[in-house]
């Protein structure tokens, strides 16, 4: 499968901390960075998320934003 | 400053395209890993981003999703 | 591939209009309801989307609203 | 009234699970698709969603991405 | 109508930028805080917008972000 | 720091209402407009948010909609 979504990086899940509707993930990618996803705790357990899994994380170009100092 | 989108990330500005108003902007990552952000022009000549400046790309939590194989 | 985005729907490219980065792409989907997306150029091209396609619409929860007469 | 959002869709509420802060809310459209909002407590109130309620779901063109086998 | 995004601000529009595809348009809202929309050409042209027309801008609270000095 | 987003609005924290992992953030802006942002409890946290305090909204241009009556 392909997507529109220009950002589609490799990781893997650190973490997951479930809430009553939202779950948080944190995935590393390369380099040691860290990224942390809000999705909904329906789809980790469609996904069947856990920890040490290896999984893409995936942002529209249009949901990044550049800063500089 | 700090802001609550937690995913913050320093980069590279590896080229910009202008077009008639939005702007897509390649940043290069830890390990090599390419992000695509889609900016609007006006952002571009506000930041006087150009090719090879350091960068931070910024993403809010609940943009960013997770795919697995 | 499984993607955390819930709103995962099949549907047809009915035409495609570039702009200089940006570009918007109707998709009929069941019930004769027509989507819009707007994404980029790159994406148009990699994807190697045409009219007639098959494809689908991904859209992530958070980005839904609801609204009421 | 009339908004910008190019996606704005006729349908259902099949059901409301609220969270702490944020609901998710699945709504049947044409053709049996069912779309999951993820929106906050405070607008389920605001808006009285009830299931069997007739509403629009409504995104914005640039929060829809395509995707292809 | 009602619509779950909690953030519907009324303002003015000050000027209106279209590109290829995808239009800028500024609103000024109360306080003389001028608020950046980039929305389609194809909104632009449905909502017959034009500078000085009273509207509204309308945010899902999910894409309101926090940053302090 | 210089921000791609083009919505950068100072305000003053009203009050904040911390769920199981998502928070929901009013912001008193000029002319008396209230803003909600929904973003993640550890943002709440790492920004040390508490009512009264001087913050500014962000938010990215094309995550804001028009709306005509």
């Amino acid at each position: 499968m392909k997507i529109s979504g220009r950002n589609f990086i490799q990781g893997k899940v650190l973490d997951i901390k479930k809430g009553a509707t939202t779950a948080h993930v944190h995935v590393e990618i390369a380099g040691g960075v860290v990224l942390t996803a809000s999705i909904t705790n329906e789809a980790v357990e469609d996904l069947k998320l856990k920890k040490g899994m290896s999984v893409y994380a995936l942002i529209k170009a249009s949901d990044v934003m550049i800063a500089v100092d």
